[in-house]
This record gives structure tokens, C-alpha cells and sequence, in this order.
């Protein structure tokens, strides 16, 4: 029997991909990406998205959904199919995609992703719906209908896409479970700390994470309403947000362990998480420094930043960059760590550009950068 | 017959008032300035608004709906009474309200009222249902259902509610029509010089007009999500917008003379208004600022601002006053005017208070500044 | 010898005041919240601001430097005396000068105080300048060459103006230092739990602050150009904000058990502060309510929000209320405190008015509400 | 003689760059630009800024400089030349830099192109030193002191760089003078009407625009500030924009037959202006459709957008492109005309690249899109 995960991994001249899901936000940028990633410029990805039943089977231009693609390369010549339903994973399959992006909402991608890994097809999911591995952490997102015996063995075998901690398994997954962006961003500052041991858990760790409005996504709602988010600021979801099964998950911490406010920021995008730490001993700045550094030396999408430069969110966004800096406190135990990322990008769609290109054995920042 | 119209002008105490339609923007304010209004300390208005069949009825706090009023005079102890249907308007009248604010949709405003009329109460309508004199002007509206044989009369009888040009109607009138936001932005800019027939209507007028994203209502929609508004700026409803009749008449125009453009502006509140005329003949920056501020002499709510100063937007937001400043060209002929108001305060809310001022005999400033 | 306290807490008609410092943006708060003071109307400040000697003994326009104020009640006929150096104190005591209001750097509030205070002039500074007790504290603020042996002395007659937490004090003190605007805000929400025993010191308490851009002053630089501030989120000042003495001071904390990082927000004014305790014992949700309740059932500026609702920054911009707001963790230990207030306002120009209205005898919200 | 022109407009594998002037935000994104630049990334740019005597000679990184450009290609390597005076142009023709941008003030630029020429480099200036043909027009920038017979001779050989009006002459220009934001923005939007005599010239042109703030420069000012610029929107320059000499010198106009008025919106980046025109005759909206489209047909970085959908700044924000849309009257004459760029790209430093595309025979948009 032939290595399957070997062939996935072998280089590629191109790769053949697809989105589903085009209309939202991570959609767009997602598509902006694919179409400029240097790769893909000879096969531009296949767009799918879902519909209502009136307008099965027919297309829409990508433009017209996005105008604000028009111009880039084979923009204005892409199609979107729509489909209501699922996918037609078996023409997928005969179209020869390799990769397809679910950027849809979670239940939807619980469902299909059985399907178009049936049908040979390697999935990077944008949603939560493969993320977590323990069922108590995914209650939260209601996917016990679409939970099937062969979803749940599949979860085992889903790789939590953080390039930076997983980017060995990530080149041989079929299926990557792209991470939150809250928990990206508060994950890439703590795991370097907590990995060396040098956090004081009883303490406890306090992330206080604040994100711009795309976050909220496009359906327009009262709290995304401009009169609402513009000139405010307001805590929300505190001691529940469902990215929280993700940071116990990916740092091997327990729920009193990590205390995550996330706050609506008045910008389109970009997170700042401040995090609080104790360090179990003493430390300088110097070792701190080193720890991020050793640990981000072969992350090209990482930026740690020398104390005490801090991040900030304008360096960030429109990038596909982690930035990470922190600040040691008098008594060189107390700990200040600010990391930042653009929610739409390394939060999401870039995150999953990177995880193609592992997957497809082409530098991970290509197209990227 | 006793005077109905001396009855109705004459000084009061105080004055009882209620407001239909209080879950907006402008309604939010309109219980703002009332309850802080220095005569209506001691009677508080009565707050009603529209909900649905199985709520009719019942009440709910005020400052539940705006938690923002919380801790302003009466405001917590204020209860807003659920109607589905239309308000009660003999209990109104039991209840001794003289003056009806009605900041509904216009559908339901052309409706009503003719029966508060009926029932004695004096109304100030801050929609558009009896702002316009003439039926193709109000065409845009499609009040057509509401345009019995009664609405018709009161039309006639209806007074435009602003208070820098038909003050002395309004002390009197027993339906004030409140003008629209973007409207009284321009024709207070232009009605000192078109009075004095000093533009030159051959070359026609154009207005350039920016607003505040609240102008465009509570309701989320995909043109008031914040990631549509912030970092933009659109122009919409071009040679279409609906406060174009009221411009027209008001200022004693045709369609042909007058280019009204407006654009979204990434800002909650506030309008800027640019507006080029050319005049008859050549002028004086002395002549031109006399001009406004004759005009202006005894509006406590108009700022005329001396040539080359301009409003900005700032200056008027979260006020009550309507800036009007003005640049002459070289040739002493081109003319640029702008004007500056907070679409929810002069633009709707404070001027409907300036109008029941003047209606109770009260100083026209009064609770405003 | 007649009890001076008891005369300067005697109910007054109205109140001669002075402000020295107009130009910036506590300044023109102030200078409007008095001109529109009910008991102020009949006798409005004194306005002062230094300059440099070439324009020392001329006037300005209160209208032409701040043209918002303009159309106010006694605001265009104000006019600003300029002065190079000093007030003259001599002279302000000649016009009757009850209080002062020193919106001027720090420095100079230090050294002009004990000055107006031998005139007999009460003074409201807020600035930095009498906050501290401790030497040690205030060296941040390098005060060292003001700090004469009068300056001494008199800094423990200073009062701190939180109203809630001081009140009576206030009212009979002759020299009262206006909080800063993170500190009001950490303060309020903190006192009551601490006052009460219920927080946990070991583990130590955590405020992460976020201000919008008027804190930090009127003077152009890179971090207050727009390109800087806006669409972006950074944090600044961690570990070393000049606020964390008024913190430990009022507080009673030592520099271990407070964490304070400030952030600024893209955002003209409010401040909203997250702060993270953990308490001694498990409490509940209705316990810690009235405990907070309790403590502000006299305070008509802070409005304690029922949990789980939890304030945000729009509900408070533009009025003197700080709002307060909790949840619980499901620990019962965790708890997450929510603070806002205007930092120009309830952080500056409104709390002085509030302390105003106390040394005056008045209700504390006269003026405010 | 080998012809000098047809050397320089052969295609080159790469292109020896230079950037002097690289510490405003449009020498940031030509840095961005140019590193990015796939013809570029064997032969980075070498940047050079201007600083104080005791710097000159020293060198500073370029992502020191500017952190978000930190981890795109080659930046982290490059160094940032200091030197007081001018920049050692010997040096430069040593190092076979074949192209400079000067991203520098308008009176160095003036002063610095002769020399640079001098040494055979090409340069393409991002001030306005060389854009306008007529001194009266060049005036308003005080260029005098550096209007050598020299300057004179050279300022005849000087191309606008408007690669849609001058591509041809651009290819073998020795110095491009690339266009203002707001001129590109309205030259684009009139320049096929008035090439085809559409418009009415008697009643002429009006054209209001606004800005972002990064229009206004890098040097913080009142203007600048954070709290001036947000929620603000003001209309400057009224009769007296700098750029109006642009715009009649290329659309050959006479003053009186445009109105510019220019406005600072409250967002970072992004122009869009509102032009009003009069056709001679009658037209149709098809009609004038195709007369954007023929214009254009070859231009990639303008994007024709089909009336009645009209352009928005966050279409274009971040982009190279122009989008340009119209509205036309139900006279049939009366025409509105919407354009929309990114000051800093298109209005700047996306031209520039398009500019140096054209000089070195690659096409236009590459790097751009």
C-alpha cells in the first residue's frame, strides 16, 4: 500500500484548490491571497458557496461579490458556483483538488469534511469544528448532530494548524484545523514560556485580548452596528468565549489556569492580547528574550520584538505576521507579554495559506510575504 | 370660538409631553434633552413606543433601552409604555399631554396624526410624513395610503419646523413637520443669500453633503456594519436622495437648480455640508457676512462663523447649533459655503426641542445650551 | 477665631471661581461645565492661562480659542486674561476669588498653590501635583525643586478629590487634588472589594487600562498624530505609569500587588478598565452586588451596573458617570471588574466641578446631570 | 550619439534603485513596494534619508526604521544611509543606481534632480518640485532660490507622470514628476470628458475631495493630531489647494473653470472626490461609459466601474488602483463623477512604481498587483 502521507508531502509545481465559502471576510482575503500566491498563478482556485435552493447550480462573478478584487490576477475572470446543500465533492475529485478551504460555518464543516475526505481531497477548515479534541471543549459549538462515529475518528487525526507548533505533522495532515485567532494570538506569546516550564501556574495567567470588528463577522447585528462598535470599547463573553477550549487544548493548561477577556475593539481589524504572567523563579530579560528567539528562530511569519519594544497593532495589519514583545517587571518574576496579529490574516486566511504551503512542500511564507 | 391658536401660544409653566418612538437614535436624545429641559423637571415626558401584539400593553424601563440615561433627572424612574397598533390617544388626552413628539416611521406618523389633532394635542413629527407641501415632492415617501381626504387638509395646515424661518408659525402651529438633518444643513446655508436673490440660479447650485453614519438609522443593515462605514466614504442616493423636495420647496427651487450629493462618513454624528453657488454679481466678504448675519441676528442656534473661518464638524457634535461659514473666490463671484450640525440634534431631536419651545413661549434656546 | 472650615462649607448663592489653564482639553471641559452650572450663571469664572511675556497682560476670547464653546451662556462675552509666569493671586483675591481651578502642568500647580491658598483662595488642581503623600511616589512627577518646606506642610492638608471615597474631607478642604483619570477609574471599581477584605493580595490584582487619545494631551507628537493613533491598539508605561502611586496610595497596596498597564485606544475620550482579582473566599454574584451597591448608595456619579451587564465606554463619553460593572467566575473566586469613565470628565473637568459643588455646600451632581 | 532615450527604455532583467528620502509614509510604502517588487529582489533599493549634521555619514536600519516592513524580503538587511546636505550622487553613478525616487520636500528636490541627472540617474521625484510647467503655477511652492537657469532648462524636459495620460513619454523620460493624490484622483476622473469635449466649461467644474490624514504628512501638527482629525470632518484651502495648478495645467483649464476644494476626513488613508460637470450636449449613460472604457481600455490600474455602482474609498485603500464611477442626470446632462485612490499609492508611491515599470519597459502594474 502506498504512503499516503508521503504523496501528499511530495513538492508540487502548483496545486489545485478550492474554497467554499467566499462571501464572508476570511473568504475575501483568502481568495485575494490564492489568486496573488505565485504558485497558483497558472490554476487559480475553484470558489464554491453556499446558497439558497432558487439559485442552486448557477455562478456569480468573484468580483461582483468583492469588488475590491477586480484587477488582481484572474480575478475578474473567476467564477463563483453556488451550491445549496453540500458541495459536489465528487466533482471536486474530478476536477483534481487537492486542497480545499472550508471557510463556512462550523456545522457545515463538521459535515462535510468526512465527505471531501472520502473523496481524496486534503481539507484546511477555517471553522472551529475540528480544533478540539476533547468533546467537553467542543459542546460549546453544538456539533453533537453532525458528531458520527466517523467524524469522531477523524478528529484524532486532525492537525491544530499553528504552523509554528505543528508545522511537521501539518505537511502530512489530510486535515488541518486552522486556529482561532484569539487563540492564535494569545497561544504563539505563552507557548514559548510555558513549554520551558518557567510559568507559575498556581498564580494563574491573565489574557486580556481586545479585536477588532471583522472578528464579529459580516451578518450585520446590533453589535457590529457602526453606531455601537465606533468610538467604544466593551468586554464581552468574559469567563466563556469559545476560543478558550483552544488555549487549555494547545497549552496543556486547566480552565483556572487562564483567565481570557476578549474586548470589541473600534477598528476593522487586528487583536492585542496583553497577557499576565508569574514566572516560577527570577529571570532577566535577556533569557526571556532568548527563550522567544530560540524558539521562533525557523518562523518566518513570527516577529519577536527586543524588549522593551512592544507590538502593535498597526505593524501588524494587512500582514500575515505574529508580532511578539514583552516586558520583565522590577521584581523579574512579574511578566508582561503583548502579542499581535491581524485577525483576518494570520487569525485566519494567511494562517491557512501557510498550511498549504507546508502541505504542499513550498516555503511556508510564500505568497505571503 | 375662543382663540384656539392664543390658547395654544401662551407661556406655560410647564408643558406635558410625549414622545411615540423612543428605541432610536433621535428618540434616545429627544428623552435626553427633555428630561434634563429645565421646565419639564417637575412633568416628565411620557414615553410610548411601538412593539409587537404579544408585548402591547406592558412596559419596560427607559433606561434599560438606553442604559446611557441612567442617572439623569426622572430617567430610571421613566417607563416606556409597549403599543402594538397606534398609541391611545384618548388616554393621552386624559392624561393632559399637549404636545406629541411622533419619532416614528413616517407611514405611521402620516397616520397618526390627524387623530391626536382630533384629540387636542399639538404634534411635532420629526419624520418626513408632513414635511411636503406638494404630492410629487412626497411621491418618494409612498404615503399614499396614509393620503386620506383629512391628511390632505392638515397638510396645508402643516408648519416646517424650522425655527430660523417660520418662527412665528410655529409659536402657533398645531403640527410642526421637523425638518430632515441633511435639508436643514443646506437650506440654513443658503436661504440668507437666495432671500436676497443674490445667487446666480442660471449656473445652479451644488451641495456636497457628508453624514454621520447614525443619519442612516438603528436597524443593522450591510451599509451601517462597521466594517462598511470605518476607513470609507461613499456617495449614495446621487440625484435621488429623499430631502431633496424639501430643499426645493423651502428654498423655491427646481429640480434643475439645485445638485445634492450625499456621502457616508466614517463618524458616528455630524453633517458637513459644501455647497457652490455662484452670485449675480460680484460681492464682498463684508457684504456676504453681513448678509448671514442679519439674517441670523436672533437665532440663538445659528453660528455664523466670520469669513475665512469654517466649521468643522466637531464644533457642533452633541450640540444644538447649526455653523455657517463661507469662502469668496478671487473673482468675487464663486462662493463656497458650509454648514456644520449633529444630524440627531439640530438635524432632528434639539430642533423639534426648539420648536416646542417656541410653541410653549418659552425662550428658543431653552434646555439646549 | 472663627472656624475656617465652617465658613468655606457654608451653602452658597452662587461661588466666585477662577481657572488657570484654559487651553487644553480639561481646560475647555471646565470652563464649560461652569459657564453652564446653574449656580455659576450669574457670576462665571475667571479665566487665566499662561503665555509667553511678549502677550503677558493682554486677552484672548474664551469663543476664539475654543470656538465649540461658542453661543453657551456667558461664553463669548468671556474673555481669557493672559499672564507670563504667574497668576496674580493678589489680584484674584481682590475680585473675590473663592476657588481655583489649576489646570496647568504639574510643576506649576506645586509652586502657585501655597501661594493662592495665603490669599485665601481654595484651590481644586488637576494636575498631579498634591496627589501624593509619599515622597517616594511622587518623584516621578521631579517636583523636588517645588518642594519647599511650605509645600511639604501642605500636602498633608491635601485632600484627594474622589468624592465617593472622601467626600467630607472635601467639603471643608482648602487645597483638594483632582484625581487622574486611570485612577479614578481603578479605584472606584477596587475600593469597595477592598474596604470589604474580599481580595486575595497574594495573588495580586491585575488593570488592564485602555484610555482614548485626550489623555494624553493637546501638545502634537508622534503618538498623538492620527496616522499613530488611529486603527491601532499598543500599550505603553508598563510597570512605570505615573498613575500606580495614586493607586497604591488610595488603595493601600504595595508595588507587588497591583499589575497597571495602560493602553491607548483609537478613540477621542473614555477610559475602560478590565481588572482581574481573585477573592479571599467564594462569594456570589448577589453578595458581591450589594457590596458594591452599598458602598456607592449615596454616590449619584458612579452607576453600579446589575451583573452580568457590564459597561462600556459609549455609555459614559460625554457625561460625569463612572460605571461599574462584574461577573463572577464559575470558581466563585475569579472575578472580572469592569470600570468606565470619560477620562476629561469624571477623569478631569467633571470631577472638579463634583468636588466644586461639595466645598460649596451644593449637591454633588449639581451641574453634571 | 547612441540614443540615449532608447537605452534607457530597453528591458532590463533588474534595475539599480535608490530611494532618497524614506522616513515619510510614502517613502515607507515605496520601500515596501520596491522590496517586494519581483524584478527587485536580486538587487534591493538602496534608501538614503536626510538627517542632522552629527548623524551624517552613519547608517540605521530600515525595519528600525519602520517595524511593519520587518521579515518582507531583504528588509531586514537594508540600511538606511544619514546624511546632511545632499546626497552623494558621485557615489550613486558608482554604484550603477540607474533610478532614484526622491520621497523628499519640494525645495530639496528641486535642488538635487540637476545634479542626480547629471550623473545619468533617472529620477522619478514624489514632490511636487517638477510637476508644473508655468511659473506662475509654481509659485505657490516659493521654488524660486532654486530656479537656476539649470532648473528652467531641465523643467521643460520634465514628464508628469500620470502613466494613463503620458505612459509613452514616461518610458524614456530621464525625470518623471509623479502627481499629486488629490490631482491624480481628479484628472483621472475628467480627463476622457474633457479630451472628448463633452463638458460645458462656461458653467465649469466642481471638484470636492477628501482626504485621509496621511495627506497631511508625517510631522505632527494641530492638524494632525489624533483629536482633531478624528470624528472631524473640515473643508482647507478653499480657492488656494496647492495641487490646482496640477489640474489645470493637465486638463487644460483656465481657474475660473474649476472649483477645488479639498476636506480631511477622519481615516488614515484614501482620497475620493465628487465632481460635478455639464455636458454640452445630452448623453447617455452608455454613451459615457464608453468613454471611460475606450480611455482606459489599456490602463490596468484604473478601474472603470459600471454606472450606476460608484467607487468607495475602501475599495481601493491599500491598492495601486483608481477607481473611477458616474451618475448621470435625468437631464441628461447634469454628470457625477466619483474617484476614488490610496493617497499613498496611487497618489504616491504606487505610481512612482508604475512610473519606474514604464522606464524600465516591464509592465505597468507589475509588483502592484
Amino acid at each position: 500500500m502506498p504512503d499516503r502521507a508521503a504523496v501528499f508531502a511530495m513538492p508540487a509545481a502548483t496545486l489545485r484548490t478550492a474554497v467554499a465559502g467566499v462571501t464572508g471576510y476570511a473568504g475575501a482575503e483568502l481568495a485575494r491571497l490564492l489568486l496573488g500566491h505565485p504558485r497558483l498563478r497558472q490554476t487559480p482556485p475553484v470558489f464554491l458557496t453556499r446558497t439558497s435552493a432558487e439559485l442552486d447550480g448557477t455562478t456569480m462573478s468573484l468580483t461582483g461579490l468583492h469588488p475590491q478584487l477586480s484587477g488582481l490576477p484572474n480575478a475578474d475572470a473567476s467564477r463563483v458556483s453556488l451550491f445549496a446543500g453540500k458541495p459536489d465533492f465528487a466533482q471536486l475529485e474530478l476536477q483534481g483538488i487537492e486542497v480545499l478551504f472550508t471557510a463556512t460555518p462550523h456545522e457545515q464543516a463538521r459535515e462535510w469534511v468526512p465527505e471531501a475526505l472520502g473523496h481524496g481531497i486534503r481539507v484546511i477548515d477555517l471553522s472551529a469544528a475540528w480544533r478540539l479534541r476533547h468533546e467537553e471543549n467542543r459542546a460549546i459549538y453544538k456539533l453533537t448532530d453532525a458528531d458520527t462515529a466517523l467524524a469522531s475518528a477523524l478528529q484524532g487525526e486532525a492537525v491544530y494548524g499553528s504552523p509554528e507548533l505543528h508545522g511537521a505533522a501539518i505537511a502530512h495532515a489530510r486535515l488541518v484545523a486552522n486556529p482561532g485567532c484569539y487563540a492564535t494570538s494569545i497561544i504563539l506569546a505563552l507557548a514559548p514560556l510555558l513549554r520551558a516550564n518557567l510559568v507559575d501556574l498556581n498564580v494563574g495567567i491573565v489574557a486580556d485580548a481586545k479585536s477588532g470588528v471583522s472578528g464579529a463577522g459580516k451578518t450585520p447585528s446590533a453589535n457590529t452596528h457602526f453606531m455601537y462598535a465606533a468610538d467604544n470599547l466593551s468586554a464581552y463573553a468574559v469567563f466563556g468565549h469559545r476560543h478558550t477550549g483552544e488555549l487549555l487544548e494547545q497549552l496543556h493548561l486547566t480552565a483556572g489556569q487562564m483567565q481570557f477577556t476578549p474586548h470589541l475593539l473600534p477598528i476593522p481589524r487586528g487583536i492585542l492580547s496583553t497577557i499576565y504572567v508569574r514566572l516560577n523563579e527570577p529571570s532577566s530579560q535577556i533569557d526571556l528574550q532568548n527563550c522567544f528567539y530560540d524558539f521562533y528562530a525557523a518562523a518566518p511569519m513570527v516577529r519577536v520584538r527586543p524588549s522593551p519594544m512592544l507590538p502593535q497593532i498597526q505593524h501588524v495589519v494587512r500582514t500575515g505576521f505574529c508580532d511578539i514583545g514583552f516586558q520583565l517587571g522590577p521584581d523579574a518574576k512579574r511578566l508582561v507579554i503583548v502579542s499581535c496579529l491581524d485577525n483576518l490574516l494570520k487569525g485566519a486566511s494567511s494562517q491557512a495559506v501557510q498550511n498549504m504551503n507546508l502541505m504542499a512542500g513550498w516555503h511556508e511564507a510564500e505568497g505571503l510575504v
